[in-house]
């Protein structure tokens, strides 16, 4: 047995094991969107709920209403700071939860939007957020139909925080899911990754770099729907990679399917900017937020009109083919590098980058 | 002119004026359900998201998808302290929307489940959390199906906010909302008053009182489901009396329809301990939050048999008839006191309990 095989097993085994979350209290990484809140949520949540919907583990839950196939979702956004170039807690808030209807391939129909304020928060600044709530609502066809409002004593909360869930309807007659991945699909990227995670750092000013970058915060129902009508039938699953980036979205597909996923790191669309801050933190933008961007896995042999069917979007038009489903390594991501060599690509531990969405 | 007519005059012409928050910054009266919480969502929110379901200002957006009449609500739980003789944080925030779902008419089906936590939180307080929430589902015939994590630092949130939203569909061919109510009507409510908030008060260590009180949270579809099959066609509104209490509800219900609201204090039911309680705060039981208790205006034909649908379920068996609609005065709540007199109950105005649900 080589090495690799050996560490493989190992890696393999501690995944089978059922998820338990062995510290006392809540860690950031427990919010990060990898590994703790995957453990966190399969260890608490889904133990406590058990029902068939939360257990599929996907960005929305797909019920049936009357006959209705409808789609809800949830998301809660904590973001700091509230206003980047490129968008806000608003319209993140409102994208989020559209792009969470989107990837399962509803269209999206109505938001609730729930808010925490801070005693204190100025007014004018709750007015910008819903300005801009309101203008991603439009454009993205949803309307924000109910809501509620809390605030809490100074200290309690951190300006604004904004929950909003969703509905849309499943028009379609597709089923998306990990589950129908298979060797041989070919895995997408709609547009270059790591935009928001990174423009949240910078505007954070941690770090002393002036760059010319904003959020990719945008709604992905339009690109998802020319995707779909282009290769009906072809398209397996469809994620959009928010918190624990490209990486996490692929290891929970790999694993739920146990089936390698080989990406080409050449492949892989990343702004010069975003490598290069990416080198300064020491993190891996794989690992970085997304707000704007999906994973798609199709059929190997629609592919190229997938990618052409993407391209022919404004927000797809940076799309990318970046690898393959294999057989091996069950249960894994492998990155072939740049230099010739492969690693693996787990999933995301701790959590390098807290409150970017 | 007598005196009491130009006051109604003066607070008349106030009401008619457009909503318009003048503070700079978020106080904890935004939040208190009252009438600076109806003006913010006004000015701000109703304003920026401008269509016909949230203008209707009930507790849930009615929806028609694709023929199938659905109700979508969202609730917000910041409770403090999180653990309460009687519940806690959790099935707080499943019945508070369920609630919404049943006072709209609708059977509540689904819930989503947002949570914020604070780094720090202990895990073991979250699952029991999660297991409340989780009987409270099942109690109610719900099931969550989709949900989101965040965490923030130490310091930016109080351990853990709950956020539900959550669809229900409208079986019965009813039309809920305050603009079928008429002069003769009765209005009901559902048990004694303000259980919620006082004990959320002593369970906070405030007041140097021992008192044997539990708060009333619990999921109200059922009683609702029993009042609208005994009296079909003859109930005419719904709320459940939360933030604000009975007399808050009872306000937006005179003001919408331009009609009075006449309350017979001798008639309302209000525990000892609660009324000691509230005395000793100096506020009025009719502004203290239920979580477990719902107003009622039906048909003044109708009222005694609402009355027995009521009683006949445990969690309506101490229902009152308290009060009736008038022509006049237009807009305004009215009470009946004990002894003789009249006086006007208008909205909460400031936040006497903060952070009650």
């Amino acid at each position: 047995m080589t090495t690799e095989q050996s560490v493989l097993e190992r890696i393999e085994r501690a995944r089978l094991r059922k998820a338990r979350v062995k510290e006392e209290r809540v860690t950031l990484a427990h919010g990060a969107g990898g590994k703790a809140t995957q453990t966190l949520v399969e260890d608490v949540f889904v133990d406590a709920f058990r029902n068939p919907h939360l257990e599929a583990m996907t960005d929305g839950a797909t019920l049936t209403l009357n006959g209705t196939r409808t789609v809800f979702t949830t998301d809660t956004f904590v973001v700091s700071p509230l206003f980047f170039p490129g968008g806000d807690i608003g319209d993140l808030a409102v994208n989020g939860t559209v792009n969470d209807l989107a990837v399962c391939g509803a269209r999206p129909m109505y938001l609730s939007a729930g808010f925490v304020l801070e005693e204190g928060f100025p007014v004018a600044d709750l007015r910008r957020i819903a300005a801009s709530m309101s203008a991603a609502a439009a454009a993205a066809g949803v309307a924000v139909v109910t809501g509620d409002t809390k605030v809490v004593e100074r200290g309690k909360a951190d300006g604004c925080y904004v929950n909003t869930a969703g509905i849309g309807v499943l028009e379609r007659d597709v089923t998306l899911g990990a589950a129908a991945v298979r060797a041989g699909d070919a895995v997408l990227v709609s547009g270059p990754i790591g935009e928001h995670g990174v423009t949240i750092m910078l505007a954070r000013g941690e770090l002393d770099i002036e760059a010319d970058l904003a959020s990719d915060t945008a709604p992905l129902h339009e690109p998802v729907a020319a995707l779909l009508d282009a290769v009906p039938g072809g398209v397996r699953v469809l994620r959009d990679a928010t918190r624990g980036g490209v990486a996490t979205v692929l290891n929970e597909i790999a694993q739920a399917v146990r089936l390698g996923v080989v990406l080409d790191e050449a492949a892989i669309p990343v702004a010069p900017v975003v490598n290069g801050a990416c080198e300064l933190l020491g993190i891996d933008p794989l690992y970085v937020a997304c707000e704007g961007r999906f994973v798609a896995v199709v059929d190997g042999e629609h592919a190229d009109a997938a990618l052409a069917a993407l391209r022919g979007h404004p927000l797809g038009q940076g799309a990318a083919i970046v690898g393959h489903v294999a057989d091996e390594p069950a249960g894994t991501v492998l990155l072939k590098t740049s230099f010739g060599g492969t690693r693996i690509v787990d999933m995301l531990v701790g959590d390098p980058l807290p409150r970017i969405c």
